[in-house]
């Protein structure tokens, strides 16, 4: 056996040389179970862990594929058999001895179309029960799992599932298979050295373990499966390494989900090659596969199942009882991957931050609640005696009015048209670059604990549709073209592009039409209100309308963004981006874009364009030349900017985010509950208690992150973009966050199946988008200070027009001159006695000059110094937040100190290491062989040719077997 | 020996276990050598290549360390042979037999101090010749060379150079050492495996073979040493996958540039153990060592010698007469390393881009000239029939005078504002971001070609000055605190801190003080020459004092930017910085500030301040009650600014660029000439052929990038910031730089030593100051378009003012009435009659009411129109433009596609090479043993307990041992 096993070790360069000898007895050994296991009756099942292990109760599920199968089984059968021919032809070459291995090897890849072949003719007999696409797929099938099989994994079947109508493989990723992955993803494992993770100074260290044990409460209750003062020093593992890493327990040094994601990573790299070679990715898109996805680790609901980690999830972090404390990212993280685990993460330091937001929001707010009786403008226009009679609103119907009327409006506007407002919205512009620098922090951190550094995002694989149409091409060139790999150039995705443009500007025109069309509704209502007799009708005719157009406009974005969330995804399929995370970013792009516009289009008109457009009595502007344009109410836009804010951002909370995030995925799984309920699935069957496997079958499955961040980064728009307007934003944002992680929480440990864990060392474009907002945001508010609210004319009446340095008189000031006799024939009022006397002289506000002067109506000096104090006001605004933010962005590190003293002494440990390594090499290597020499099957067993050696030589014959195994 | 070699390698844990035998073989054989050598002839070194070799004309020196001995050389000859009793020691122990190498081993570092303290007790006796702290400071190199014996390295000493009082150690880092290195560096090597490079589209590909063979004779003419269309495949260097790299020529395996900068992080690693501990940098501060460098390779001027790079470098690079070629950034790299070819690859690339912003000022300065004669508003100001009259420009002395005599400067005006200078700083605030867009894609591709992908950044070692510090300050503690590591915290740190912030105020300070004078100066002068009786003085009163003034400032400029530069580097050492790096940052930053606002403040004051707080006729302001601030002449300060500015700029150049830097280098080498001259140095001792290391010696040190890119930074600055008035800057830039490139690199080949090879993956801190310039600059360029040129009131006068839409008509616009009446008593002219007749209403440059309207010189409505209009400008401007950056930005990706595809490319490669590895393993195995077996002295000595074995077993064992030896 000793000279044979070692020939073939020789000689076969086609293959893996360690998992040769047995990979193949296991495949052989797979086969016979495979066998086997058809003749297991279904009680035998219910020992193993309830399908998070193979038949044998030892090997893990790692991963699992599902195709459909027909009900009427007969043909199945047929195949099976046919299926196992093929594998006993293995198993069949192997049994003539091991000479035939080497040359079975050679033709390995050869002989499985061959086989097929074979399968072909038979099933050509018998096969009218199967159509001929059914049997394409089961070719498909074939050639994938004997390939994967080749890369050492082990497959096992289940066609005996309570679910009629599906075929599951499981799929066990072998030790040996595990290694040589994570060397090639290049993990970094703890090692076995451990080091103190010191505390800094003491008075800190002091106050640290002071908050922390305030803040004890409020951390979940899960085992701290890394102590907190001691760190496992990191490295990248290599099988020449080994002795480096604590493999006591081969099963559980990997975790499943790491586990499953290097399952899913060979799953990506194994290609059939079909018309064009297909991953993973085309076969589930071809329907040969219907799902893939990696177990659950277990049950939450029963109470009898031992603790997991997924039941452990539930109850500290999927759970609303437990709001108030910190999310176990750690745990999360071990749990869905990092990638899930930063969203998390993310989510949970916006809420946090959110929390000094608020409560400088409600601050603000209450300033203005406390001063409104204080404000001497709303003073002067609640005074009686200020009896200024202001021009008609609208023509014909409407009649001169007091100001004082406007009394009600005036004092609300104050609440948030105060000089606080300006420092909220300073505040908001520093909050934003804050949370950016400790988003930046909390990445590093996170980065370190979860051994991050160094990791590079690798570029994907290609997508199926990417790789289906470059297929396409290359046919249709066919044969003048050489030989060489095609791909798309910008020609062949020219119409896409176009379409893309096309459909995006149409889209925001669409949205721009519909903002335009409410503002029509607004003042065409309003006229329409105006011509009713009822009195409380048109005393309620401001309010009315403004109600109803804002819920109008929320019903608008609300169903306009559902359908731009799907003309997005339809456009970025047009486009066939090259892989996945091209995809995700145009995806997110365009959908950012359109749901961007659609929210803030209506808020950016109010904010904006409304009462600037308006002409004046006796030139007024006029839509269609029947409407005059809608004016704000006396006191600024602010007070309308800040109703239509609300009641978008509330209604958008409430309705989109809470009600159909929880409605839907329950409607959904009713409807699936009832579809397999009529498809013949016996309630009975249901009862008894299904494999984990088959009830993580009935989960949804996962479909990325970027509707949850959308929702977020949309949240953060109104949080920061006018904040001006409406500083209680942030504490909305707050409650709804908080009911948000946990629903998010409860969504993925409950409602998903389990998403491969990816490795992301940052939440990508997102950072950009967010950065992006927050620069839009300081913009945007510097125009709200000084455009829309009174800000700026009350500060330059006070400095350069007040007669006392007081606002007294400030209301008179903004206020111009008109003469009614003025008026454009048709136009006056039609009750020009309503008030009870005659009016000669109406007000209106704006700043122009009045009759009597040379130039009458001519834009006043008052206005353009007005206009110029407003644009100054813009432009150091602007700059010194700029400058602000960017001065905070330079203060605070990327990396927080204590990180990067960490990262510098793991660097100096590890060369002492290896330094002290190089020189007690020998002694170490004993020690550690020993200890694991009893469980490495693998290596001892393809080392069996040195056993005749003396130890010393035998000790050296291991260590060139694990040298060997990469 | 096969037995007792094996126990040696069993049982010593304290030393590196592969090198420890030959090592210490090598030590014995090494110090036999040292004895030899002391014999050896002078004749005998010319055959060992000049220095470059050790005596035995094999080693390489890779590293050079000097130290001062005294002349009278009694006191030496006793040192040295304390010296080799210390060494002989050894060698007798090791004589003894190898059972004495163990125990020699651990009392090895126990010994040392004990020898030194015999050594001292014997040079107590004979010592008055040397003082107590040369003796001190010969311990501390015993003590350091001992263990740079212990890390591996060779050293030979040469005590006997021909430069008197100086002697030499210089350093050779064998094959294992490299070795051990390189991986603790993770340095990326090339491996055996070569790819070819495709180019992209078959269109592209024929465009880009016709751009490359037109752009032939521009590459300068290096071999291309690494072929374009191949390129090996790298991976990280490790002695267990020896079998992937080239090791046919271990000489060269590693390149000399490489090998230096591994001796040199041994040499930081290594620290004498004295009252703390000292590393290099501490031995070279305190004087144990003068000086640490590596060798150059070669020398430039002589024919006879054989092509090395330095020569090469010389001839194709650090000429004058290639200028117009690319630089040979590849073997600027090979030669000096990774951070200077970086930078001169940024040179490169920012002189290449001032092309186009050169050629583009150029055409706007002609577009300028060439429309000089077209300009309306100049035309009226020439035109004899506008016989306008003007105030007095000062009082009393000065008289009215007509506008036409402005003439002259309003037509030079029109060159630098015009409307082509709008688009210009458009332009350049464009061509800024796609500089930095270039630049970035410039790293990732250097980046990729250079093997730096997956390279971090590692902490540095502390600095010695820090180290001493923390001494001091735990010396100072001494016995109540407790004995753990100490640091210094920003109490320790506060006066340093406060020093700074009051220094750097201080010197801001004094800079703006400067610039006030230089106002008074100017004002003064003027005045004075005003009242000269002398006709043509007057007349020439403007001209004399502009450039006289401008002088001023340039020379103040050229002195204290030296003394700033002296300050900053004064306030760094004051902060005790921990890191190299972190000196450096904390250096930049200061020295930027400094010499940023000495270059900029006279400028933005002309730009922004000059002719803004006049005052008007009758109420003028005063400065010190009796100087008026200074006024623009007619046409605004631009070109006053265009003046200042290239005055700054151009002397700048010429003087402290060029004249400096060729200057000072020759002088300073006349200098030491001079005095090694005075010192007794030999003329004939010079003329015969000096060593290698003796010729290096005579060489500046290398003292940092920093001054070159602060150079380059500022001169950024003046192309970018106020390019809005000074279209030609790109252009003298350009030319500077075509000189500067190869000044800096004859500097570098020929003038200074070699530095010592560092890796960086981009040029740090000067990218975001680049950065930071160029958002600055957007800001500037808006302000000095809208407030400094005419352009904002030009086109406020055309759209909004002008009767018939064209410019007619806008000198009268802009110029007030003032009634000479009110001229305030005393400040009257002297001369009212000067121009012939009376005047009773003069003209002014301002927008204010005239005498007769009810509010006579108040500011005007025009006016706050005008500045409405300006300060919306701006905000346009700026965001625009800021906008535009970003989209550049964002549409060119960082990445190059054919880099990022390079990349993808060599992942899969990687992926599959070890796949085959994995299978062929066994097989590649026999193979790259055989060929390396005869060279890898090292490893078959130690090697020898296998020899009795059968050849399968011996594979295995060899393989144990490389794997051993990490």
């Amino acid at each position: 056996m000793t000279e044979e096993a070692e020939v073939a070790e020789d000689l076969t360069p086609t293959s893996e040389s360690e998992q040769q000898a047995p990979h193949f007895l296991q495949d052989v050994i797979f086969h016979g179970k495979f066998k086997l296991l058809k003749a297991l009756t279904p009680q035998e099942n219910s020992h193993s862990q309830h399908g998070l292990f193979f038949q044998d109760g030892q090997r893990h599920v790692d991963y699992v594929l599902t195709y459909p199968v027909k009900k009427p089984s007969g043909g199945r059968s047929i195949r099976s058999s046919a299926h196992l021919l093929t594998k006993n032809a293995v198993a069949r070459s192997l049994r003539r001895g091991p000479k035939r291995l080497e040359e079975h090897l050679k033709n390995h890849q050869a002989q499985k179309p061959r086989d097929s072949q074979a399968a072909d003719v038979e099933l050509g007999l018998h096969g009218e029960t199967l159509s001929s696409q059914e049997d394409h797929k089961m070719f498909r099938r074939e050639e994938f799992e004997g390939k994967l099989s080749d890369m050492g994994l082990e497959l096992e079947k289940d066609e005996d599932a309570k679910i009629p109508g599906v075929c599951f493989v499981k799929i066990h990723a072998p030790w040996n298979v595990l290694c040589r992955e994570a060397e090639l993803m290049k993990l970094k494992m703890p090692t076995k050295k451990v080091y103190e993770v010191k505390q800094s100074g003491s008075v800190m260290e002091k106050i640290g373990s002071l908050v922390s044990k305030v803040l004890e409460p409020l951390h979940p209750q899960v085992e701290d499966y890394q102590s907190r003062n001691f760190k496992h020093l990191s490295h990248t593992f290599s099988r020449e390494k080994k002795h480096l890493f604590d493999l006591s327990d081969k099963d559980y040094f990997f975790d499943s989900r790491t586990r499953s994601s290097m399952v899913y990573e060979i799953l990506k790299r194994t290609k059939c090659k079909a018309k064009y070679s297909m991953g993973i990715t085309s076969l589930l898109g071809s329907g040969v596969y219907t799902a893939a996805y990696p177990l659950h680790d277990g049950d939450i609901i029963e109470d009898s199942a031992e603790s997991n980690d997924r039941k452990l999830l539930y109850e500290e972090w999927a759970n609303y009882s437990v709001f108030y404390k910190y999310q176990p990212i750690g745990l999360v993280r071990k749990y869905f991957g990092e990638k899930i685990g930063l969203y998390f993460a993310w989510l949970g330091l916006y809420t946090q931050m959110l929390i000094p937001a608020s409560l400088v929001g409600v601050i603000v707010f209450l300033y203005g609640c406390a001063s409104v009786d204080d404000n001497i403008p709303s003073m002067e226009i609640c005074h009686p005696k200020n009896n200024i009679t202001m021009c008609p609103l609208c023509d014909g119907v409407c009649s001169y009015w007091k100001l004082s009327t406007a009394c009600g409006t005036a004092r609300a506007s104050h609440l948030f048209d105060n000089p606080a407002t300006v420092f909220f919205s300073i505040f908001m512009a520093l909050w934003a670059a804050m949370f950016m620098e400790h988003w930046k922090r909390r990445q590093m951190r996170l980065n370190h604990e979860w051994d991050l550094t160094g990791f590079e995002d690798e570029e994907d694989h290609p997508r199926a549709e990417y790789e289906f149409r470059v297929m396409q091409k290359s046919l249709s060139k066919d044969k003048k073209s050489r030989h060489k790999r095609e791909k798309l150039t910008c020609q062949d995705r020219l119409p896409a592009y176009m379409t893309n443009i096309v459909m995006m500007l149409l889209m925001i025109g669409v949205t721009f039409a519909i903002v335009f069309g409410v503002i029509l509704f607004r003042i065409s209502t309003k006229a329409a209100l105006h011509l009713s007799s009822n009195p409380t009708t048109r005393n309620h005719v401001q309010l009315t309308v403004k109600t109803t157009a804002a819920i109008i406009n929320l019903v608008v974005i609300l169903i306009l963004d559902e359908v731009y969330g799907a003309v997005a995804r339809w456009l970025t399929v047009l486009e066939v981006p090259k892989t996945d995370k091209s995809f995700e970013e145009r995806l997110i792009f365009k959908t950012f874009i359109l749901k961007f516009f659609n929210a803030f289009t209506p808020i950016i008109y109010i904010a904006f364009f409304r009462g600037r457009l308006v002409g004046r009595p006796g030139s007024y502007l006029y839509v269609f030349e029947s409407y005059r344009m809608e004016e704000c109410a006396h006191g600024g836009c602010l007070m309308e900017l800040c109703i239509q804010l609300s009641i978008t951002m509330l209604g958008k909370q409430l309705i989109q985010n809470n009600l159909f995030e929880i409605g839907i995925p329950k409607l959904k799984k009713l409807i699936r509950y009832i579809r397999s309920k009529r498809g013949a699935f016996q309630e009975e069957e249901r009862q008894k208690k299904l494999q984990r496997y088959e009830a993580d079958h009935f989960l949804e499955p996962f479909a990325g992150l970027t509707p949850e961040y959308m929702e977020m980064i949309i949240q953060f728009g109104f949080v920061t973009l006018f904040v001006a307007s409406f500083p209680l934003a942030p504490l909305f944002a707050l409650l709804n966050n908080i009911i948000e992680i946990r629903l998010d929480a409860k969504k993925f440990v409950a409602e998903l199946r389990r998403p491969v864990a990816a490795r992301a060392k940052d939440i990508g474009i997102w950072y950009n988008i967010l950065r992006g907002v927050a620069k839009v945001a300081v913009i945007i508010n510097a125009f709200v200070i000084s455009f829309t609210s009174d800000f700026i004319p009350r500060m330059v009446y006070q400095y350069m027009y007040s007669p006392d340095g007081s606002m007294h008189g400030f209301v008179n000031h903004t206020l111009s001159y008109f003469n009614v006799s003025h008026f454009q024939e048709g136009k006056e009022t039609m009750d020009p006695m309503h008030l009870g006397y005659p009016v000669e002289i109406c007000r209106y506000k704006d700043y122009r000059e009045p009759p009597w002067s040379t130039t009458p109506y001519e834009i006043s000096k008052e206005f353009w110094a007005v206009l110029a104090v407003r644009l100054a006001f813009v432009i150091v605004f602007q700059n010194v937040v700029m400058l602000m933010s960017d001065v905070v962005d330079w203060l605070i590190p990327d990396i927080p100190k204590d990180i990067s003293l960490q990262i510098h002494k793991e660097k100096i440990l590890l060369v002492d290491l290896f330094m002290k390594e190089e020189q007690g090499k020998i002694h170490n290597n004993l020690e550690s062989k020993a200890s694991t020499e009893g469980k490495e099957n693998c290596s001892s067993r393809s080392n069996n040719n040195n056993n005749s050696s003396t130890t010393a030589h035998q000790r050296s014959g291991l260590h060139n077997n694990s040298t060997k195994s990469l």
